[in-house]
């Protein structure tokens, strides 16, 4: 049962598909107060109660202990002590002595204080008062019950291509032809199968939305359609800002339909990205949506079938108007003593530019007509760029056919897009940050998603590749990706590919199964993954357990995550089957409940089958499209 | 065995203490190459190799598949893929195929790639080709013997006085009088024991080395009896720059005698750091140290005995000529149109302003009347200031008598000081970051040594303190310390201190077991905690495992390092007694060979104890001055 809460004239975000009449915020079940034009309410927490949800968020499956703020943020550095990611994903849910689910509908900033100021208390601050509140229970009081309530509320979620269950090659940058065919050519050559490679920001011309630089890739339609012969999709990057130049027609056609965010003087509000300065469109306005959506199509025309959308927080690295400050500020020291704390205003000044607050508050939407800051809606910009292109293509293609995932998201994107997890780095403690976040992403519709695998900043070291993707094998997008000035970390670059070829092709292998788990879970508002304690709510240790995740109906995974180790502790609540997956090898060993340490090695795919369960593995192929999905033997 | 190689003329360090004859480096047993003054050797690695040492320095106890580097860093973000941590401590041990240890005495930049660029061999490459190189081999082949040997040949390791056994509060800042007092009243009142507070860089008069601010601790030496006569050291900070200010004698002192380290026309160095410019003394000479160390009597004269030496890598925030340089690229700009290069080109300038490897290079000491680039020296900087401290107070007060511990370190230093492993964040991935530098940092003779509990940067949750100090249970130095800015971080400010006493109190009745294991272990030049893989260098779990350590000879280690989980797991590499200790109750339950999974409340400290050992427990008290060491009863 649902129940919808209504506070002041929310403004309209179209996260939830279903009617529900809203009831005022005067009959809201919990005590509230209101201080400083913010709504907060808070709930009591018992020690064995867990917190799930908010989607793609820092730290554990259960949330407890911690600050989290919905804000997408544009922050690569993902360690333990951040409130956000990318994404604003509002559902929380308590169970343990009681179990229900919380939606708050609201686009601007909220504060989930879980248990951080007091252990015991749940603490909820909605930064305004024009918000709807979904309160989510069930019967049952079971945690996947509120799941499936809450996400048959928010509509169906986003199913990709069946190739995009491929592994897919991504690198900031394949800058040219013969980088890709590069990449192609050493999967190719150490025999490990691969379905996409990536375009990041170079291909564009001077990162102009939408253009292709000849020089780069001449006859581009040709060489796409030549790709797609070898059985390879090639996925360009979109970014939310489009560069302000003279004679570049998606600026102008911007300019002249008052496309583009302004400040509150009605000027457009200039932000540097990529480009340099660009003009962010107003995603607000269905009319720029469907534009926007529409310049796809000069991609798509070339036979481009997959996108990723990026900077869609949006990021802005420097206002024209914050960089004129600080060298104003700059100016103004001249002469001046340089002291200490001169020295670190000036150093905070620069750092600060970046996703400034200042900017941010500067920005202006219209909605129905009327400027509206952004600081109100700056939770579904990312999400509205999304929707923009993911209509368009559900409109022209139909479902299914578009590859389309985001950096930013709020629920609702889930039923145009996927998401993945954003510019994570090259840390052993990213493979269990990867793992907990499925769960939680699931739960908010989000299904197609997955990290950067190795991780995207710094170097990767080849043990830490094979174990990022160990548990990328599970993930539905399995992809590579890292930064400029990286060490190189396609799996043909390391000692021994023929490890990773092992890895990869256990992904294939898995692919019918994956896909049909996928499928299910989108048509039936299931997760593909759950957290232990989704299943066996009554064992403490399972409960508890932050390092294994339930898949389908089947499995549990459970990766190796810390180097120079040959395996890992496990808990198994039932008896089950324990599978290591290697290439076309498999080997099952039924292990009993309990702790156990398991051995794995580093080309291997560690997996549990709940007992009385089979999984179906196909014959392995260079490329999706090659899979004989009925030829199918089982294992369990 | 020790073999000494001596390749052209190295700087004295001073780490080494015994006499060996240093053969050419032509006859140096490994193949080497020399490239661009580089000194490049290799050896390769079985898969069952173990790489010990590197002593305070990221990452695990197994240093195997990174690439650490030699290079005293002030960065205070300990994230997996750091190179460089406070210290350089240039010792390293392979174990396995063959057992062997490496000291590279050479006071620059040394680069190990331990399995990095290739899995299988460990690459050393020295940057310059002064330098001695010491073998260690030992015929037992048991890597503790390798330790002993090398650690016999660096000399005696520092022992602090009994009462720097006792738990410490620290934070920056207890700016004055009041805010101490504060402290002092809120442990009393929540029956925590405590021994010292910590004075941090406010208690000076503006960041003056050796003043004390009257206004905020007006009778300083009457206070500090006043607060020794309640148990209480107050261990005051002393960094490495003197303040540049006219009437200063210590810097008047150090003008006039020629003390400061200078640039290449022969100007003082200016940089700033926490009082705005200051002059490095030029710690290398011996005249200067002797300086330096007797202006602590200003300090010990007051009653304090007991001194933290920070910022001493150095730490330059800015140089004036670096400030300068940057100010002036801004100017340029002016009227240049305001373009992305333009904007990341300003933000990297004022990002790189601080530690600066150009004004690293800029800054040159006099050694045997030649001045010497900085570069050449930069690790042992920092140890030659605490030197500097610890000879004037082994000379003034003969040994034991005065705390003192530092921030930078190379080996050597070990004898005249402990460390801390520097500014550390409240994650819980630091709890075991903590842990894997305990033997490292022993192997390197540095006993007196712990982290910042609780963690130093970010906010530390209830929970996270608890399971932090419930491994500074063990850790010589006990201290809690947490930065300006952040969530009080003393004991007493949580909810429910009870359990933070009973942890504490645990502290207290393992001092005497903890002293006299401390006292032994620099007596024999053994180490206080030893990775599993000493003791048992055949069972392959004991070999691989990164989350538990050997404690004396009795004793192995576990702390819980994970949020919201009741326990861990822990393999136990032979029958042992598993014991919870949480105030003045002790658990002990027998556990069999194996993998368990212990349960630990948030108020317990668990530890085993080995099959027919005891440890002694005294009873508590609120100060170690209080502690009766001869009432003991035992467990085990």
């Amino acid at each position: 049962m649902i129940t919808k809460y209504t506070s002041g004239t929310p403004i309209r975000t179209d996260a939830v598909v279903k009617d529900f009449a809203g009831i005022d915020i005067n009959k809201f079940p919990v005590d509230y107060k209101i201080i400083d034009g913010k709504f907060i309410f808070s709930f009591d927490m018992q020690d064995s109660d867990i917190v799930f949800g908010l989607g793609e968020a820092p730290r554990g499956i259960n949330k407890r202990g911690w600050i989290y703020e919905s804000f997408c943020s544009d922050d690569p550095f993902h360690t333990e002590t951040k409130s956000s990611l990318y994404a604003a994903h509002n559902f929380l849910m308590l169970n343990g002595s009681k179990t229900f689910g919380i939606f708050i509908d609201f686009p601007a900033k909220i504060r989930w204080d879980i248990g951080y100021t007091k252990p015991s208390r749940t603490e909820i601050t909605v930064d305004g008062t024009d918000f709807d509140i979904y309160i989510i229970e069930n019967k049952s009081n079971k945690p996947i019950d509120i799941v499936k309530e809450f996400r048959s509320a928010i509509g169906q979620s986003y199913i990709p291509p069946f190739w995009a269950f491929g592994y897919q090659q991504s690198r900031w940058s394949y800058p040219d032809k013969a980088a890709v065919d590069g990449v192609i050519k050493g999967y190719n050559d150490a025999k490990i199968p691969l379905d996409c490679v990536y375009l990041d920001i170079d291909y564009m011309k001077d990162y102009k939305d939408f253009t292709v630089d000849e020089d780069k890739f001449p006859n581009f339609a040709e060489y796409v359609k030549e790709k797609k012969e070898q059985g390879i999709h090639l996925i360009p990057i979109i970014d939310a800002g489009v560069k302000k130049e003279a004679g570049y027609d998606v600026y102008e056609e911007g300019v002249e339909n008052d496309y583009f965010c302004k400040t509150e003087d009605g000027e457009i509000f200039e932000g540097g990205v990529w480009p340099g300065i660009v003009g962010f469109p107003d995603f607000m306005q269905k009319e720029v949506r469907d534009w926007f959506g529409a310049k796809y199509d000069r991609l798509t025309d070339a036979g481009i079938d997959g996108f990723w959308n990026d900077m869609n927080e949006p990021a802005i690295f420097y206002s024209t108007k914050g960089l004129e400050k600080a060298l104003n500020k700059v100016k103004s020291l001249e002469g001046e003593n340089l002291d200490l704390s001169k020295f670190f205003n000036l150093k905070d000044t620069f750092l600060g530019l970046s996703n400034s607050p200042e900017d941010y508050s500067s920005i202006y939407h219209m909605i129905d007509g009327k400027p509206v800051c952004h600081d109100r809606v700056h939770n579904i910009y990312g999400a509205n760029m999304t929707r923009a292109a993911g209509e368009h293509f559900a409109k022209k293609f139909g479902d299914g056919k578009i590859l389309m995932f985001s950096r930013a998201s709020y629920i609702g994107a889930h039923r145009s897009s996927g998401i993945w997890f954003g510019d994570n780095h090259s840390w052993w403690s990213h493979i269990l940050l990867n793992l907990k976040m499925l769960p939680s992403a699931n739960m908010c519709g989000f299904l197609y998603c997955g990290a950067d695998l190795g991780g995207f900043n710094e170097n990767a070291t080849r043990d830490l590749v094979l174990r990022f993707l160990a548990l990328g094998v599970f993930t539905p997008l399995m992809r590579n990706h890292s930064a400029l000035g990286t060490k190189a970390q396609e799996c043909y670059n390391f000692e021994n590919p023929e490890d990773f070829r092992d890895i990869v092709t256990v992904r294939y292998r898995l692919i019918p199964y994956l896909y049909d788990t996928f499928k299910k879970a989108s048509e039936n508002n299931d997760m593909i993954f759950r957290p232990l304690a989704f299943d066996y709510p009554d064992d403490k240790m399972a409960r508890e357990c932050e390092t294994q995740v339930m898949l389908g109906n089947e499995c549990m995974i459970c990766p190796v995550y810390e180097q120079n180790v040959s395996g890992r502790y496990v808990y198994l609540p039932e008896d089950m089957t324990f599978v290591k997956l290697s290439g076309e090898n498999a080997e099952t060993k039924p292990m009993e409940k309990g702790v156990h340490f398991i051995e794995v090695a580093l080309n291997e795919v560690p997996l549990f089958i709940k007992k009385g369960k089979q999984i179906p593995l196909c014959k392995p192929a260079m490329r999706t499209s090659e899979l004989n999905t009925e030829d199918l033997t089982y294992i369990g």
